[in-house]
């Protein structure tokens, strides 16, 4: 019994092993409450190991319980250790996490091109901005985030798009997700909805959903959300995309945006503004956020995860001042602030400008690449389609008129590893925009944009056939 | 009406400046709908702009819907834009969210001393490691965690505490708020509750109630949670730190520890076991955690923001299989995931075993610390206290029998500078252990230990003055 195999280059420790096997053998019930176990001098001699190991070893049983020791160093088995053994791990379930598919034709949403990232030089401005750092600022800096990043923003959102907004407004957020995620768990109450553009993104839509809200769907034409269907007395929040509606693309109207406040007055509850992606906007500056109307019922949440890249994990909030105190204890509870690096980097890189310099470059780019989409789509698909919605943002949305895109639609497309998205999927009453189809772009190239394309028509052809 | 005060050096472009001007007109209903508007032509010379600027100007409020131009360049002010001001903000609330006192004693707990945190070679890991982050990584990575540091806190776990876990069952988090946060949306049920030691801390308490559950506190004395109280049919998750009880202090002894594991095989519930600190301990090494014992019923928690510092951000669970698919979906929804750098960082500093030779040093600091603390006490309070739990961790809890220490004690403290926590703020059921204060000490000098302590004293006798 007291025989062991023990590992002589183990990473763990020969005390350890001697431990794990002696605590083995006690919870599997073959060392019996109250058994005598050998001196540590015995034990060590049987191991041939050092008396010091054999010592370490039940002094880590005896603080954890597994064994008492009674003066005059007899040592024994506690009582109580038995259990069975659990049973073996379901090893099917842990393949259906995986997933990470390559596409030959990849016309996902909401990807800007990482290569064009000035990678390098937002590692200089990182190592820069970390080394300024004050040993406080590696401990709890607070849930409003960095201070310095704040007036930042606070100076780009005035320079960008004229928005008159205090930093003590600001609240970073680890992205527009996170910022949704806890508005919906501050604005929530039991027994009311929450008013959302249909279709809507359907990943805010399964934040909301988690969030245990009940949803009610207020449908969107080419221009946003259609304003004469807001009702509901029960509601306590709408949550919009005016800027640039997603996935449709229309930039609501200044009627409507009235409307919106008007109906958020009357009922007394917050209007969420998601502008997710208007900096890019191919004709024209970019869009005035609903914000600027009333900065006590809009709750503005921008994101950094389309101008600069996703793992960045920064977005932001703009909240009224009765919700702050609130909001400071969610984001306490939830993870308590984003890491300071990140956002030293991204002050130092608003403050110098370069973001400006790169949302410029940018939006040139995808705007070429916007171009080129509806020129190739034109060669190949002839006058079958028209797009909806603004020139901006890095998806297009197109509508063929007679054609039926539903999640089969693009179940098929994938097995021939086309990735596209059928605005349906983002539908919460389906079946009404079931001949458009979402192309997302800014992340290909124009050769990939091209090949991705004619796949797409040898899948429509292909579909056509059957 | 069309002269305005544009300022010609502003950042905000002189187009923008026009299209605010006219759009505050507009909705405070000095514009009228249908009112005509001078053609760009005549506004750039009354301006004295160039005319690109007002055609700028008119393109913003036209893309928006404020005006609407008919073929033939009339302009007209659009219907329904009216909107009354918002009432003024409440400028006193804003007030509510500052705080960030200096303490002349601050015994605050759970804070690692971030002055001896190697931060220039930690900034040097974090350049070598971003380099390396491939532009890919620089999107969306999953909500899993990078893979290489998955694997690298495998290995830690096997040679620190001698513990088997795969890395596919290792999921990062941002820090271990987080874990409980989306721990607590995972398992919560509704009308069922989750049992919590008690003394429990106060955040982490916050972070279940935030999420809904019902609380029912088990009892806790010197070797951590009684669990001959652990009842409850309508439990569904049980919540404990059994390596070092916080804050009492306690190691779980073996026999408690296979009591909890029944009681959840026979509940058919989840552990959570929440190791904050076990790193720290100054006889002995390590303690085993709970997990070993089976690993299909205990999730546990593990941070670095006590081992490293807080504002990294890194936490992990490792999570039963079956639970893997819903933690993805939640974690994608909550804040989609952590940024790549500090994971890649801390994965290098994993892999070059600079971790285990910084827990080595500061275990040793951390030990003296303790010592002193301990040495000064009994010179300043003499036999008037003891101390409770094992030695171990960042703080010491301290039993005054007959002294009161509450909520009010520690108002008292903090207006003479002093932070110290009664272990009651920490108390489900008040009124237990009001003998008991937490004296955080990890990130105090021996000057600040002792200083401190003196002003607790001359606090005790002004109290006892009273």
């Amino acid at each position: 019994m007291w025989i062991m195999n023990l590992r002589r280059h183990s990473e763990v420790s020969l005390a350890r092993q001697i431990y794990q096997v002696l605590r083995e053998q006690m919870t599997a019930g073959q060392l019996r409450p109250g058994e005598l176990l050998p001196s540590t001098r015995e034990l060590a001699k049987l191991l041939s190991v050092s008396r010091n190991t054999t010592y370490e070893a039940y002094e880590m049983l005896s603080a954890e319980g597994y064994i008492v020791s009674r003066q005059g160093s007899q040592t024994r088995v506690a009582a109580g250790l038995h259990l069975e053994k659990p049973a073996p791990a379901l090893e099917d379930l842990r393949k259906a996490v995986q997933s990470a598919a390559t596409y030959l034709a990849d016309f996902r949403t909401g990807r800007p091109d990482l290569q064009r990232f000035p990678r390098t030089m937002w590692l200089q401005l990182l190592r820069k901005a970390t080394e300024n750092l004050s040993a406080m600022q590696w401990g709890y800096t607070g849930p409003e985030g960095l201070p310095v990043l704040r007036e930042e923003i606070a100076a780009w959102l005035l320079r960008s798009r004229g928005l008159t907004v205090h930093s003590r407004d600001i609240f970073i957020t680890a992205g527009a997700t996170q910022a949704l995620h806890l508005l919906a768990g501050l604005l929530a109450e039991e027994e009311r909805e929450i008013l959302v553009e249909d279709p809507c993104h359907v990943g805010m839509l399964q934040v909301l959903h988690g969030k245990g809200f009940k949803i009610r769907p207020v449908p969107v034409d080419n221009q946003g959300i259609q304003t004469e269907f807001l009702t509901g007395d029960r509601a306590c929040a709408v949550y919009v995309t005016p800027s640039h509606q997603f996935p449709l693309g229309g930039i609501l109207p200044a009627g409507r945006r009235a409307d919106l406040i008007r109906f958020a007055r009357n009922k007394d509850l917050y209007v969420i503004e998601d502008d997710y992606d208007s900096e890019f906007r191919y004709r024209g500056t970019p869009v005035a956020p609903l914000y600027s109307m009333d900065t006590q019922r809009v709750i503005y949440v921008g994101t950094f995860s389309k101008i600069l890249f996703p793992a960045l994990r920064i977005g932001y909030v703009v909240l009224p001042p009765e919700l702050h105190k609130r909001w400071c204890r969610l984001r306490t509870y939830a993870d308590v602030q984003n890491p300071p690096f990140e956002q030293a980097a991204l002050a130092e890189y608003l403050h110098t400008r370069k973001l400006d310099r790169h949302i410029q470059q940018m939006r040139r780019l995808y705007g070429q690449r916007r171009q080129l989409l509806l020129q190739t789509l034109e060669v190949l698909f002839g006058r079958t389609w028209f797009p909806w919605g603004d020139a901006a943002g890095l998806h297009l949305v197109l509508e063929f008129p007679g054609m039926h895109f539903d999640h089969e639609f693009a179940r098929r497309c994938k097995k021939c590893g086309i990735y596209v998205t059928p605005v349906d999927d983002h539908s919460i009453c389906k079946g009404i925009h079931l001949d458009k189809l979402i192309l997302g772009y800014g992340h290909l190239e124009p050769a990939e944009i091209k090949q991705g394309l004619l796949l797409l028509q040898e899948q429509f052809q292909k579909d056509s056939r059957n």
